[in-house]
């Protein structure tokens, strides 16, 4: 592959999910191969995570890193072709990659959406900038519309805790005071079209993902409905999708509590972090054993030793 | 140790001691022990010093290095349990302090005493809470009541520099237009216990440290008087413990002079930095060959050293 | 050479320049000079190239690097020699620079122009008191009026692209919305008196560099005509250093366009970048083949690499 910028860019997803796996069991199994390389870290939002996940990562395969955090640190990017820079934006983006091209032999990038811009959101301006300027490997550390390391690192924890051939597996809307975008969600969605699972949607009404992303996905909008027998239960926030950026509903109702909880199938609980306790879901479910959130952070660092090694092989 | 929140974590003072200085003469005489393992730092406060010596000692181990400053680079904390995270923290630091453990093998973290809210403050919720939900060793690089990695390093040059087996050491008070914290007079002051030494504190009335670390040290709120035949005197501000927070005083006349170092017994100088300039001390102290300012700064890297290494051995 | 605060700090140029060929050539050749070394990175201001291409230099030479930014994350600095350090500024230069000599063996630093107080500029306060007062070799990653790593890599794009003994190289002054320093104009030019080659500088009236370092170039008032035949055109924007800082004018006429390019003889395009598209130069100008903008960034960590080796050779 030359870029990761969604999970159908690797070049077979069940051996990604593999070598993820392997690479967990024996993290320095590779430790030279990328020596003499650098990754630079690219960063237009906040990060814990996926900065120290993906850093490790490199580090376990022996890269250099360098990171960057573009908001504060270097010059802000102009993405537009053609316009007159003569704003606050002082490097154009086909200078900025074609720099860091010189540096780095790959460059993983954050960019959140802008939730205000549905069709520059969805052109994923920053990140597919990046893609068609450098002339080195791209990599999606959360961009406006996907989030494919955590989904790959999700397909981990799956993997790793289901007892049965096809789970049910269900990802539920909960609420959140801010508006977030669909990145974690429409990523999800797109890796468990790789599962043998049984997969459901639930959100409140007004609150559908993108229909090219969802397909023939059911979806429900009635979330104890939705969980009942459930194996999995993954929690995520997202601001409605049709009216562009709102926050439709800020209720207690679709909460994950530990009653809800009790209508599944004794289900693992599973989401992306950061989480708001106690408006995503209770105290009791974060708590519980049943909780793989800590396990699925774990598994970030091995999806992103999965995708360096992946792209240094294609190189 | 498990972890190394204050210098009573120490399994052996002096052997820590004699640790930190065998490794200022001899930095990579254990280079490799740190090889596969990533130390992660997380400032909540700035930091000159205290990050690049313990970056510096990490590296002289061959530990990897991962800095995140908390503040603009993450997310907001919440420490409070059972809490609706409604606000502006987006992120627990039950979860925070679990996910750091996956990526790091030992996290090292400063944040500094709100000097708002005692109680808060003395209960270390920070550094405490991460102590707590972390499963990986922890590091004090100065939190609301203490910096041991400074007071262990002030240790080192002690013994560099005394001259008799039982000197006059005098920690004293000098003026500051900002309220700052405890932390350093604390460790200090605590760091004295494992002395042979005369030890004495100055502060002018109001200024009292709190007893349960003074104890029954000798407490003048004359300084002149104080300093009296001193071979060593530490100068540090602090805001009042009492009134907490408070500036009582901001005069000159705490200020340490030429004149008033001819009082002592050619004693010398020392501060942890930074220092205030002709407030705290006069440039004929600090530019004296008296001061060993720039020495304890660089004894810091070799306490860290000892402190990762200690951690180390017992893990 | 103690320090490289300006090109007249090397030994010898020419021999700067060919070793940055020859790592060009071979960037790791020599990986093992800076190991158990550290170079720190310390920044007043934002940084891309400078940045990433400086880290890569030392890595490729073995050093270990630590960056830091201090506007955010240190202590804000005192310059002034004998001030009571009562505002915001909590540490004085004379212990920044003597602390950080104890954890790094280099330190480079970014300090830029303030434009708004020349006779401070020129005193270069921030880089030369660094240099004073560290123990250390102190590199200049662009300070008030110079910026020597940026004119080494542009020395060595000159000579790989030019096709005869003696070319036609012109600087000239091209419009831009901010007040920009003369740094790279000056260090431009400096480097250009080691160079055999018919240079010109261009610019409005108004706009003239410092006579101390422009000396008896000849300097034109007409772009066209200055860059009839020209074999390079080198575009820079800076502010009047004669009204001190200020912007005389923002209209197009001095814009580098496909049209005025082919006054010269086919030149090459050079800037040290960022740029500000069609302000600076026109898209067609840096879309073409003669662009040479990528390869200087690409440049700068050989001049780099060069000047950490030379400093390590004469340490």
């Amino acid at each position: 592959m030359k870029h990761f910028i969604t999970l159908n860019d690797l070049p077979n997803f069940q051996k990604a999910l593999d070598l993820a796996k392997s690479l967990k069991e024996s993290p320095y199994s590779h430790e030279d191969i990328g020596k003499r390389k650098t990754l630079g870290l690219l960063f237009f939002n906040p990060s814990l995570r996926t900065r120290l996940s993906t850093q490790k990562a490199a580090q376990q395969l022996g890269f250099s890193t360098m990171v960057m955090n573009f908001s504060n640190e270097a010059w802000a990017l102009e993405f537009e072709d053609g316009t007159q820079m003569r704003g606050i934006r002082s490097e154009h983006i086909r200078e900025a990659a074609a720099v860091v091209s010189q540096y780095c032999d790959m460059v993983a990038i954050r960019a959140f959406a802008s939730l205000t811009n549905k069709k520059q959101d969805e052109a994923e301006i920053v990140l597919k900038s990046f893609a068609k300027y450098a002339k080195i490997p791209v990599i999606n550390m959360e961009s406006a519309t996907g989030h494919p390391l955590q989904a790959l690192a999700d397909a981990v924890t799956l993997e790793e805790h289901k007892k049965k051939y096809r789970p049910k597996v269900v990802l539920t809307w909960t609420p959140h005071p801010k508006a977030l975008p669909h990145a974690v969600a429409n990523s999800f969605t797109q890796m468990m079209s790789f599962q043998e699972a049984d997969y459901v949607i639930a959100n409140p009404k007004g609150y559908d993902l993108d229909k090219n992303i969802t397909k023939n996905i059911p979806v429900l909008h009635n979330q104890s409905e939705a969980i009942q027998n459930a194996d999995f239960v993954y929690a995520k926030n997202w601001c409605s999708y049709q009216q562009y950026g709102q926050i439709l509903r800020t209720d207690e109702k679709w909460m994950l509590t530990k009653e809800k909880m009790s209508l599944t199938k004794n289900a693992k609980f599973m989401h992306c972090l950061p989480i708001r306790r106690n408006i995503v879901a209770s105290d009791s479910v974060l708590d519980n054993s049943n909780s793989l959130v800590i396990e699925q952070a774990n598994n970030r660092t091995f999806a992103a030793q999965a995708v360096l090694k992946i792209l240094l092989d294609h190189a």
